[in-house]
């Protein structure tokens, strides 16, 4: 369904060819600081359009509060936001719509509900996650609040080409660490802050683009200064959750954390993360992090970090032998240019995904806490 | 918390040294054959202690239904079950007390709860999964007799061992095609259906027992007679509906479905899976599967497959120099002995978290297509 | 919270003085014929200043549909529909402004969020019914299609001034079979079909008002062409969902479905409703319905009928001798015209809450039965 | 569905016939002191048999705590509980078992489910109720260290019999403010604190049962030390959680608080209940308490009540004329003794239901503090 959350809900609505898309974020706390500006800079950040490497789309995204604020501070009401669809027209595709295309939602829409849409796989449209992005910026505001919470998410990988993003490097380690939104932006439009990998990658994504072609990536994105105790056993792990909420993005194949796949080679002594007392905190720290930052389903405060991979865009310009909704061989071409490569553009996306769970567990773990002191009274 | 699951729920309990653990499955439908005899024989597979490889603490855990059957069928009313725990008494780690356990939910769960169980990280337990797979047994009645689904789980990689798990090799997609579970047992203790490969996990699991280390692995698992349109966008895509269960497991660090992390170096020409006219379906398929048989986060009629990343056991008996709950340095060793690596026994966890995600969305989409089928009249 | 519904999911924003208020409907089946003119005639007849008996200000309360729908059907994605507040700015309550209205959500509110907005009590404005209604509305187009279900509100008490409205009473069950919206709303501004009484409610109505005062009343609800089985044992009988859905209106203070809170002094053999065989049906129907049409949780095929009780409007215009937020003691008096009266407005809302719970329970009912047909087999 | 609840919830499982009844209590704060003898009380109040007015069969109800408690306290994990049913074989209802009892639940249960349990009505059996209550016990427990919170309830209505329950009756209010559960037990065997009255509620039941009837009646409870705050607009108004909790309870007719339907009849001018300021508490109170202690759906720091109206009993030994299962017309009359008025066993119920619904909203409500807390600063 269209819903996420327990405590702090958010609720989306829209297609790619109707009125307005949006959504409305239900339990933000009241009093916090919260105008539009807050929620336009990601919402550009998502935009296409950006750079020759991405489709030249010129989608304004201009994000409209319609309730829930007053002069400038949220009142504890549901927050409801749209963005207008600027060409709300059927759409044009019309010669192609013979064509379910390969590897999108055409198929399996058209299966579920019957409907055909301009949007043709209607919600699994990409304008769907503005409404995620708008939430997750409203998130963001309450957890950097809260606890100075930063997320910050990075393209690791264009097709072959990758950073080091094993927590057994201490250079990656060190970059989990500082790494800045700025940074990752100011990197180029492949959004990787690792310059030369950068390059790299660029090149990778014009090859592409080059052969009428897509190629996939991998987003990695971490999370710090998250306090101990946020996640919910047995069911709602905290890596349960972010698993969750990033399979439920568009275009994804899989989901890591901490060591992930890599990681199950390592034996348990190395890959065990030993405790010390850490003087600054005054807590218990782990010398190493292959846990994420979660341990039990539970975050242990350190940082938490994760991979999400995304396919190779299914949209492709070059020629490809299928069928038609009725069975026949034929072939099939997308007009138009499209983006080879959607990972950066995927950024923000991750980012607002993974700051409404935080957001929601971080309420959740308020409520457990103060129980807690109750009873221990 | 304790409940999965929208119109097919399961809710458990149950720690390691409490009387019971157990579960409630409701939202299964009525007059359906179900014997203690059809849940008994995946909770033995979960047993430990039923190789040289894995630890010989030899439980029974016979589980007992409560309610929701009447003569061997179901009444639709929800279904009691549990499982006596053989040892309910306090534990005996005593020693061992003052150490939260590396890379274990100790610390977290003590942060979280304040309390200190004989059950150590409380709910984070093995034997907490007992509930879900005499669940999930359940829900595997059910999805045979509505469409013959098929959930037939696999180690595919222990340690850098593993196995061709490509679906761009034809081996591996005629392996998912047939592969049973008698085949997997028959395997051997691994539950490695490729021999050779087989051969080389078991030394790799005896090589890491042998140091008084551990070693992790990757269990694959197919899903087969998976009927078209399962899975509810935007949120709850099937795809996310799986890796949240899959990630709620003890040990799992990633979880990754059709061509998943590999995928991404895979350009789009190559990666979509193209449709031709299927005779004996009569209906649209797809001449490879990278997608997983899901697309859009709906099933399509393929093969659903995905891979589940668990890491090396956390417990090993090889000294870990690490630190104390009060934070005083100081060496840690595990008392008597222990699985080096749990993944055969992952198996039918994987298989039962996989039947409870389709047997609720099975449920979700008959009345979805119900509901198309009024309006369209 | 702001959300209502399993499958058949609303969700609301929107309070008194901001840009806009409205709904997402999710779960909607696709190929349902919605226009706005659908939505607009329950809108319509919420709004106050339709009769001498009601507030004047003139609010337009026009919906707009934002997705969803492509052609004048449904895509069975979430439809999103707003209505624009013609006034918001800041309020110029301002003198009232020091003390909470008494039996109003002014004091609650700010309690619980600590921030005082110009909608006074926030979302316990009478606008946030708007997303009710309008949702309401795609429910209704949706139970008609499927069962023909026709669900009538109308008033049947204003202050002491009732008319008969026990299952008890020949003429009131006739009334339940036959009474119709064009009916309801022919029978003057204060929509009880019985005239000689509603004659009386006007004047009780008009004597309160002329007294600066106000008064309550009762709505009763009929919900005809209920198919057996809806609702869900044990938490979530049908009666139980009815009751929370009516009791999360303003101004409520009770719910009581069949013969209700006076049922309770008929004894058993008179109060039970006996089965008869039903040649036209072809099933067992009762010959009388004290139960309202539900029996253990769950519709029995009779019609569905209950009242929901509303009490005096709490702003009224006469001097009350009172507390400011700050403890002083003064007196309040509301400035401007006020309805003396809110049941009239109440019955779309009333209805639309009705057809939320049925819609939703019907969508839960389709799959129940779909999976009993399954097992069966 | 057999669950209920957010933060704090309750799973149910079992019918009359099966092994046993019990329950899974999830989201309960760790450290809480609880052991069986917290909870045998209410369910000992609940059982039958207890005076010559109710059933004798002489039901024994021993809860066994499964799980989630160690050493006398709570872990912070799901407490399973059971209790044994004495007698799981199948019934001797057998001749009887052509008929639905009529206002039964047998009809729509075979409906509904297609399976006609030695249970009957399966769910809809009163033995059901009893994991409510031992849930209940244990929410109580918490909501007593939480806030002293006290939930008090009492027959206040047999059939026509009824004491003073209006909040406009000064001994009324003093009685919410003083009644205790020993002072309710102590009242005889009905259960009501009014003496007189109670005596001729007892006449009213014998008077029934001597013609082979039944005859319903209302119980009011109360709930002193609520703190301000508890209650989630929009849907989730605290009113709407309590309706919802009390017509979820088998044979329940209505829910009404504060004034309820008698309410409607009292101009708002002598309904608003005014503001004072209260030195002993430091903060507004109102000096009447119509709102029944909720306002805006959120509590205002009053006494919580409301009353809740049970039917007569269905099952009664007098001849009935209705129908058999095929449609056949015959004369139905229970065999042995049934429990002419099952009121005062009800009085445990409607607690354990408040108990769950207030426990939840508090732990809700915690988060919420801390949310405003933590943007205030």
């Amino acid at each position: 369904m269209s819903s996420f959350g327990t405590l702090f809900k958010v609720t989306t609505f829209g297609e790619s060819h109707c009125r307005s898309v949006g959504c409305i974020v239900d339990g933000v706390p009241p009093g916090l600081e919260l105008t539009e500006d807050d929620i336009q800079p990601q919402l550009t950040r998502r935009r296409p359009g950006q750079s020759k490497l991405s489709t030249p789309r010129n989608e304004k995204d201009r994000v409209h509060i319609q309730s829930g604020t007053e002069k400038g501070k949220t009142l504890g009401t549901p927050i409801g936001m749209l963005v207008a669809n600027e060409d709300h027209r059927p759409h044009d595709y019309s010669e192609t719509d013979l064509y379910p295309r390969p590897s999108h939602a055409d198929f399996t829409y058209l299966s579920k509900y019957g409907t055909k849409s301009a949007s043709g796989g209607g919600r699994s449209s990409a304008r769907e996650t503005i409404g995620r992005v708008a939430a997750g910026a409203v998130a963001e505001k309450f957890l950097q609040k809260a606890n100075n919470i930063e997320i910050v998410a990075f393209v690791s990988q264009v097709g072959s080409v990758k950073m080091n993003r094993s927590p057994q490097d201490p250079k990656f380690l060190e970059l989990l660490n500082t790494i800045t939104r700025d940074q990752v932006d100011a990197a180029g439009p492949i959004r990787c802050p690792d310059e030369t990998v950068a390059d790299l990658m660029v090149k990778e994504v014009e090859n592409h683009r080059d052969s009428k072609d897509s190629i996939g990536g991998v987003v990695t994105c971490v999370i710090r200064n998250v306090p101990v105790g946020l996640g919910e056993p047995v069911f709602d792990k905290l890596e349960a959750q972010l698993a969750h909420a990033m399979l439920s993005l568009p275009a994804t194949k899989g989901f890591e954390f901490g060591s992930g796949f890599d990681g199950v080679e390592i034996p348990g002594s190395k890959h065990n993360d030993m405790f010390y007392y850490d003087e600054e905190t005054g807590r218990l720290r782990t010398k190493t992090n292959n846990s994420g930052g979660i341990q039990g389903g539970i975050s242990n405060g350190e940082h938490i970090f994760f991979n999400v991979a995304f396919k190779s865009v299914a949209t492709i310009s070059k020629e490809q032998p299928t069928a038609t909704y009725d069975g026949k061989k034929g072939v099939l071409a997308a007009r138009g240019r499209h983006d080879p490569n959607v990972t950066p553009r995927a950024i923000p996306i991750v980012e607002a995904m993974a700051a409404l769970v935080l957001a929601d567990n971080l309420l959740i773990q308020k409520s457990r806490e103060a129980a807690r002191q109750i009873v221990s009274n």
